[in-house]
Parts: structure tokens; C-alpha cells; sequence
């Protein structure tokens, strides 16, 4: 394989292909879970470099079919269900977007940004900003995350409810197929009817079937004023009641509704002692809700006061504060995402990331804790997520004093069972937005319609039919 | 074919195939530029019925495969493109989708609503409504087109600014695929990252990848207000600097923004003397505005009336009138709506469905106009559209006094490459919510990048390697 790295530097420059010393930054998965072996690490510096790159992989691999190689595309690496790692066969090329960061070009008039894949998702977001508008995608990783990986996993984040996920809030993308052709489908429309929608196959497709190198995204006007708000509600039930309210009364203007456990609220107050978390120990779940207003902040507080106050009046919700100022609304927002690390300072669990309709949120959550407790004694769930969206982070953390290592070698899968299988009996995905990887591949097998996993294995097959592109990831062929 | 045809009687009743008699309703296009010839009109009942339809056919197929058997799905056949009849051969079966109407299921909590392809859009609407939610797609078509019919061809209308189109609206399928499979993806989840994007694949596609028998629709709360202005604009580019007045003022509360230029609205004069066109004479163009308000009538007039205000004074409008009620908005919208129609008893023109960036709009217009004037003294420029999605119906009527059937026969070519051409040169698309049908698929050969054609043909081969569904629309193969 060595003419192939001597092609490969030739293409993008020695200095940018890595082959020795600590390539665990591009090796190794955000969560530490898999650690590979990468043949390189290469840094192409533009669409072209990309495409030559891809079309040398693609040449090699026909003239060498049992080579084992193969391109993993990588943004910044901080996908949750392993899916831009190479694995430990040492031939694969781990292809980073990194050096593609260029913001190209904003289009005031048409409301659009056109980006390189390898542009931080953050950065994105400022450039918007600095512009006058809004990109709302927004999620914990947004520091580090790349907007290519956004699109290439179609993430999700906290503005889903109003805004929809990576996939809604992009127009056109530009593509290296994997024969090393460029697709230049940067369009800056909101209609265009000729022929079938390539932009949404590869968006989520994981790099399995090209790499984006490019997108073109909706901005939009930044809202007045962004009031947020925080309740203490009953029930699940009670949280999907307070839903509906709020888009009553807010209608586009709801632009997050988090729900929140008591008991995950309570790992935040354990482990994070200077926030302090309200309205959570009479209460078995806390809601947070934020409303971006187009038009003041008097009117948002007084449509945000009046869908409190209708709820308390129906008894969804039995407390309620909204922030006075920016930073008290931060600091309610902190505890939201300190969620995650309070738990994993309480010991590894078993993540989930699931969707069920909204209407059947309640049921699933009530049959399904009953049956963990059935199962294991003394189980603790850290439940959380956008409700809104039909998406919780349903986690499941051992027992009060038990061993978690211990506890996730012995339960983990059978706690998947349980919860997967309920998931499927309420009409749910079992990835609502951390897509499939490597990790969710077996799983997929099993809980995915067998005629939507054949129509894949088509098109995986159709469009790259010497499995260059991320094989393993997303399905399995043959 | 005659032992097809027993098994096809089989499947849904001899009543249901049909043979013979005037067949026009389903073998003519809906502006009769096309009239084919069925094999047989077949009407399933059932999402099983239309699986074992293709199934029997497929398998036919397979077994006579010079045949030249195929399949021609059609919903309220009202497509403008000629995508859902059936070519002279008399070797194509017109499964028509009529008898699949049910609404199944409507859940208020999930704001969805699960409808079969054969529902009318009015009844769809309708439906919605009565259950007390919007279901905001709404085109001229709407009493006799099927939501079937609008997810194939990914329609547009007049609420795609705030809702996007019917692939916007629309969050899971039911398909019976060309092998006679269902996949069963009628999903009610706003969130579901596992594996490739098969619903936007199945959207649009105008049946040539599968049969949607089936969709899960969003729905959204109604809002409190809806209000309608009317205002003049002296060009093109004041219309878009209102449009970005509009979208800061009024945020996602806008939900129309139709442009049209002065002869159109004189041809509404002209021919439909009871409407009373305001403020046409004195301007180039006039704009449609609704704003849809989830709060009340009082605050949706303020925000109107703020929006036209400001814009009066930065002078991008010089006269507007905001509709007093529900009357005067509806004969608003009727002079929008009477355009086509004013158009055609002016004589047949040379239509259009082109999209552009909105911040090229004017630049389109402007070169396009003149490039038409040069080319055909006289020429006759019908202008309207969705100027908020950048969709223009840029229509070419004959030079006044001059033939239309003669100017149509010598002058359609030239006028469609010169339009055509110049959509080209501003990144637009020559079919923006129409489709290909077969009336575009041999300009899309012209017009559409040769990696996304090729892209799109391997996709076509593997999901439909026989080319049973509606082949040589879209694009043709080999």
C-alpha cells in the first residue's frame, strides 16, 4: 500500500498524511469505547483534494480487490455511536474534513450560508450571528463537532421543535461520490422538483455513500428576545398536556421543551453543587421551555406568563419560574446539559437515545420503568431529552452502591432487550439522532423493517459497490 | 396479457378493472397535452390489493420480459408535467390510488395524521380541521388532487415560505415497492436516525421507485388570525427587499408572499371584470402578504400593519391595503388564483415553473425580460409566483393580436432555452414544484449535473432493475 501513500501525499502533501506517532485524536472515538488502527490520516484542503484522494482509494481498490481498503470520513470526531473510527485492520484511510473550513458565502436576500464540511458547527453559528442572522442548530458538542458530521449523521440538538434536525435546516449539499466525482448540489433553493432527493440520502447516510464536502444552510432572522423558562410538572403525562399548551400558545415562537427526571435532576445537585437546580424535589419531572420571540421582550414574557398560568389553572404544572436575565436563563440551561456529566460522575450507564410519538410517550415510559424494576432491583433511570421532539435520553445507571462496570458487563444487554423492544411496540426508532455507527449495526438488523434494510443494502450497493465508503457503518451487507 | 389481466381481476374485482368504454379520465393529462393508451385501469381497495397488483405484474414480467408491460401509478391525475398517464402502447397498467381514501388515524397529542394515497388534499384539510388542527399544504388543485399525487411530485403552493412542501409536511410512508413488497414506514416520529433517508427518496420520485399508499402528515395548531394585505411594489427588487422586511417583522407568522407583475393582474382585469384588482395600474408589481397569527386578530393587524409602515417609509412599497375581513382577503386571493385561468383565455402561452435564489430574482428577471424582447418583438410577459421560495410561473404569452397555436409551435423552443439557459446561469432550477413527469425529462438531460443524473439512474436500476414503475419519466435510462 505504499504507492497508494506516496499517491495519497502527492495529492495533498506529505506533511498531511499522518502514518506514525499518537493518531489517537483521529483513531479513537469520542467516548473511548473503540480505539482503531488507520493506514493514515489524511488532510485534504479542498473539494478537489478530496475527490483526487477518493478516486486514488478507488483505483487502488479495484486493482487490488482483496486489499481490504476502505475511507473512513471524519469531522470532529465526536459522534456518540462510533461511527468515523477506523476499525483495527490497519487499511483504512481515515479522511478528515478538518482543513475544508472555509465559510464560502452569505446570502443576505436568499437567507443562506454556504460552508465547507469541516467548518465547526460553532463557528457556523457565529458567522450567522456576525452576519445578523440565526442558524439554530445547536447541541453539546457545538465546539467541536464539524457541520459536515452535523449533515453526515443528520444530528439533532435542541432546537429540533421548532426548526427541525441538520437535515431541515439544509438546502443543498456539495459530494465526492465514491468513484471521486463531485456533485455540485450546492443549491441555495427551497423548491426544486427535478428528480429524486440525493441531498436527503446522503444527509444521515453516515459517509457511507459519498462524502459531503460542502452545504448550503437556511439562516433566519435572529429573534427579538429568548426567554426560557422552567416547570415543575407532575407526571409524563402532565409534561405532554404542557406541550400541547405551549404550541397553542406559542406556536412557531416554542423553540425548546426539555423534560427532566427527578432522579437525573438530582445527580446534577449532587455532583454539581453550584447550580442550583429548582422546583425538582416535589416534583417528578421539570420541564424547560424557551420562547423565541420576533417581537419584544415584554411580549414574550407576557406570552410565556400566559401559558404558565393556563397550565397551572389545568394542573399540568404545579410551579413555574422564568428567568429575569440572560444569565439566569443560562444557568437553567446548565443544568439541562450538565445532565450528561452528573451521571457520569454517578458511574457509566447504559445509554439510550430513543424516539416514540408523542402521544405515546406516557405509556412507554411507565410500562418500560416497570419492567426495568421488575428486572433489577433497585434500578435508577436518568431520564431526560426533547420531549418535544418525541426524543429521550433514556439512560439506565446500577443501583445505588453497586459496581457500574459490573453492573453494564452483566445488564447491558439485556437492558437494550427491554428497552428496545419496547421502543418497537411503541412505534418508536430505536436512534433518534446519534445514528447507527458501528455500535447500533447489530441492533438495527433486528429492530429495522427487513424491506427498509434490503431497499439500503440497494442503494449501499448501487452507488458503492466495492464498499469503499465507511463499510460496516449504518448496515451490514451480504 | 389476457391471463394478467384475469389475475389482476382477481386481486380486486372484476368491477374494478377496467378495459373498455371511455377511459379519458385516466388516460388523458389534466391539461390534455397527452392522451395515451391503458391496458387496463386497475383499482385496488387496499394496501394489500395494490401490493399483490404489482406483484402479478412484476412476476409477468419476469416471465415476458419484451412485454413491455408496466406500471403507471395515478392519484386525481391533475399533474402538469405528464407524469401519470399512460403512453400509446396500450402496454401500461394505470393503477389509480382513488379507492385508497381513508383518513386512519388522526393523534392530537403527536399533531399527526395518517391518510391513504387516494385522499383527496381538500379532504385531507378538511379532516384536519375538524379535529381542530391546520394541515397547511394548499394548492389550486386541492378539490381534485390526492395527497398521494402530492407526495410523488413533492408539490408546492401557497404556504411553502413557513411550511416548506408536501416532502416538509410529511413524516413517514407506507410504499408498496416494485417487487410487490410494503414497507411499512408510517412513521409518526419527528426523530428517527436509523439508516438512509427512504421517505424523501419515495417523495418526489413521481412513482418511479415504488407506489406511496400511505402517509403519516404533520398537522399544526390553527392559528388565531389569519390576515391578508395587498401591496405595491415598483420592481422586482423592492418585492424582495418587502419579503426580507416581512420574514424580520412577522418571523414565521408569514406564511404567503405571492408576487405578480402588472400584465398579469390587467389580464385578471381584463377577463374577470368582477374582480376589482387594487393598486395594478399605477405599479409593476403587486404582493400577496398573509400573515397567519397564533395570538389574535388585533395583534396580527399591529404586526401587518408595523410591517407595511416600515416599509412604506424605506419606500421598497408605495401603497397597500390590508383585507377589513374574511371576504375581502378571499377576493385577494382570487385575483392570485384567477391569473392561470386570465392567462389561458388570453390564449395558450408558454409556461414555466422555475425557482432562482431570491437575492438573484431580480437580476433573473431583468436579464430574462430582456433577452425575450430582443428575441420576439412584443413579447408578453405573464410574472407571478411564489417570490418567498424563489419560484417564478414565468410565463411567455404571444405578442398581442398574434396567433397563440402558431406563436406556441415556432416559438417554444427558443423560448425555453432562453429561459431555461438563464436559470442555468443563475443557479436555479427549471422545475421548481411541477416535476418532470415526461413534458421536462429530456431538458433534465440538458439541464441537470451528469453525476446526479448518474447517481439518480443507479438508484432507478436497483431498486427497479425491470423498469416496471412509470418508466421514461424522470429521466430515462441507458
Amino acid at each position: 500500500m505504499q504507492t497508494l501513500l506516496s499517491e495519497l501525499k502527492a495529492i495533498v502533501g506529505a506533511a498531511h498524511v499522518l502514518t506514525e506517532g499518537d493518531l489517537s485524536a483521529w483513531t479513537q472515538d469520542w467516548r473511548k469505547r473503540s480505539s482503531g488502527k488507520a493506514l493514515a490520516v489524511v488532510h485534504p484542503a479542498s473539494t478537489d483534494e478530496v475527490a483526487q484522494v477518493v478516486k486514488a482509494c478507488a483505483d487502488y481498490l479495484t486493482q487490488y480487490p482483496d486489499s481490504g481498503l476502505s475511507i473512513v470520513p471524519q469531522g470532529g470526531n465526536t459522534g456518540l455511536v462510533v461511527g468515523s473510527t477506523p476499525d483495527d485492520t490497519g487499511r483504512q484511510i481515515v479522511l478528515s474534513l478538518q482543513r475544508l473550513n472555509a465559510v464560502r458565502h452569505i446570502d443576505a436576500a436568499n437567507l443562506t450560508l454556504t460552508v465547507e464540511a469541516g467548518c465547526i458547527l460553532q463557528t457556523v453559528q457565529e458567522q450567522a450571528e456576525a452576519a445578523g442572522f440565526w442558524f439554530p442548530l445547536s447541541l453539546a458538542a457545538e465546539g467541536s463537532c464539524t457541520i459536515g458530521g452535523n449533515l453526515g449523521t443528520n444530528a439533532g440538538g435542541t432546537q429540533v421543535l421548532r426548526f427541525g434536525n441538520a437535515r431541515d435546516l439544509c438546502l443543498g449539499l456539495e459530494v465526492v461520490t465514491p468513484q471521486g466525482d463531485i456533485w455540485p448540489g450546492l443549491s441555495g433553493l427551497r423548491k426544486d422538483n427535478t428528480g429524486y432527493d440525493l441531498k436527503n440520502l446522503y444527509i444521515g447516510a453516515e459517509g457511507t455513500l459519498g462524502i459531503i464536502t460542502a452545504a448550503t444552510l437556511k439562516l433566519y432572522p435572529q429573534p427579538k428576545a429568548q426567554l426560557t423558562a422552567w416547570a415543575a410538572v407532575p407526571s409524563v403525562e402532565a409534561a405532554v398536556q404542557l406541550l400541547g399548551l405551549a404550541q397553542q400558545h406559542l406556536s412557531a415562537s416554542l423553540t425548546g421543551f426539555e423534560m427532566m427526571g427527578q432522579f437525573a435532576l438530582s445527580l446534577v445537585a449532587r455532583h454539581f453543587a453550584n447550580l442550583r437546580v429548582p422546583l425538582y424535589q416535589s416534583s417528578a419531572f421539570c420541564v424547560l421551555l424557551e420562547n423565541a420571540d420576533a417581537e419584544s421582550e415584554a411580549h414574550a414574557r407576557a406570552q410565556l406568563e400566559g401559558l404558565l398560568e393556563a397550565a397551572l389553572e389545568e394542573g399540568c404544572v404545579t410551579d413555574a419560574v422564568v428567568a429575569e436575565n440572560l444569565t439566569q436563563a443560562h444557568n437553567l440551561w446548565q443544568i439541562r446539559e450538565s445532565i450528561p456529566l452528573a451521571q457520569a460522575l454517578e458511574g457509566l450507564n447504559i445509554k439510550h437515545d430513543i424516539s416514540v410519538p408523542v402521544s405515546g410517550m406516557a405509556a412507554f415510559v411507565a410500562s418500560t420503568d416497570k419492567l426495568l424494576a421488575q428486572a433489577i432491583a433497585g434500578v435508577r433511570l436518568v431520564n431526560f431529552g426533547h420531549l418535544g421532539d418525541g426524543n429521550l435520553h433514556y439512560n439506565v445507571q446500577a443501583p445505588e452502591g453497586q459496581d457500574a462496570a459490573v453492573f453494564l458487563a452483566e445488564q447491558e444487554t439485556r437492558v437494550n432487550s427491554i428497552v428496545f423492544d419496547a421502543v418497537l411496540a411503541h412505534g418508536g426508532s430505536i436512534s433518534a439522532e446519534h445514528g447507527v455507527g458501528s455500535l447500533k449495526v447489530d441492533h438495527l438488523t433486528h429492530y429495522k423493517s427487513p424491506v427498509a434494510l434490503h431497499t439500503m443494502r440497494a442503494i449501499k450497493q448501487a452507488l458503492d459497490p466495492h464498499n469503499l465508503m465507511n463499510p460496516g457503518r449504518v448496515m451490514r451487507l451480504g
